[in-house]
């Protein structure tokens, strides 16, 4: 990363790893998956709608230069997104194999995908999720006033509405695309 | 970092970077600096602590063998406790150009180290710092009742005591201890 100019900050930044280190491998993890096989991913998306909505729906304005501390945290917000989303895949499999579970099975027969998104989504649990999430942006975004121990007002780092926005128009549907898919090859 | 078991997690996550990139060099930033040219730095040291006092004071328990998430919160924790210390040399230089410069300009020249570390504290505004990082660490680590918008007792994540204990016996000592240095050597 030191290429992207780290430890080129004004901040007086240092490596830790001089020389760096050779390139050690672990073994391999032997997880067992509760999933049926499914490489499926949407990243090339999220990766778009990350540059073109997330970022600007976050007010950010000018350029510190200092590229690598932002595509470290690019990279961190991308693949938490990502993660978020694929969590779809468990999801699915907890319906297919749930009380609905023959309703799903007749839908996946008959490749009916409107039919599997609609018995999907549970509208007052998806609004939970973006209230719930709109409400923590609003809080933990907050500069607090540790002396008196409340909040101060207008200190939020982030529009609480970027938050809601992202769920409702891209982490929810996202989701409910993975899940389809998923559903949609699990008798294959 | 695949070669520490990202990816292979029960998290379905995937890699952004495949085919992984070229390995593009920015050119450098012409950053002028307000200190005396100084690479001194304690990070062997900050890494000691840090896996020696700070991991443990953590109580954090079990494996889940996923290491390059961890090692990954590892890197951005150092990090930011390296500059946070280092912030240190910024500090001696405003102090040595600052109202006091007389008396710091006679004991650089007298090898006074104590003198200058004594002149340096301010009790009153470390006892500030401290308390400031634990109301923090209370508050935003706290999980938050979003139906009721108030924290849940007994909820914070890491004990607010370590990192009392980490400003009070790690942070604040060592960036004394670089501050003293690059007031040491200002006049070389």
């Amino acid at each position: 990363m030191s290429t992207f100019r780290r430890y080129q900050s004004a901040d007086y930044e240092y490596s830790f790893t001089n020389p760096k280190p050779h390139n050690y491998v672990l073994a391999p993890l032997n997880l067992t998956s509760v999933l049926k096989d499914d490489h499926y991913n949407i990243n090339a998306e999220i990766f778009k709608l990350y540059v073109n909505n997330v970022i600007p729906s976050l007010n950010l304005v000018g350029d510190d230069q200092l590229y690598d501390l932002t595509a470290t945290a690019d990279i961190t917000l991308l693949q938490a997104i990502s993660r978020r989303i694929h969590y779809g895949k468990i999801v699915a499999e907890s319906k297919f194999v749930g009380p609905t579970a023959a309703q799903y099975t007749a839908l996946i027969k008959a490749k009916d995908e409107a039919g599997i998104s609609a018995l999907l989504t549970d509208a007052a649990q998806e609004a939970v999720v973006i209230a719930r999430a709109t409400a923590k942006a609003s809080y933990y975004g907050a500069t607090l006033d540790w002396v008196n121990n409340v909040l101060v007002p207008g200190t939020v780092k982030i529009p609480p509405k970027a938050v809601t926005d992202l769920y409702k128009n891209y982490l929810i549907p996202l989701t409910k695309v993975v899940e389809v898919h998923y559903l949609m090859h699990r008798l294959d």
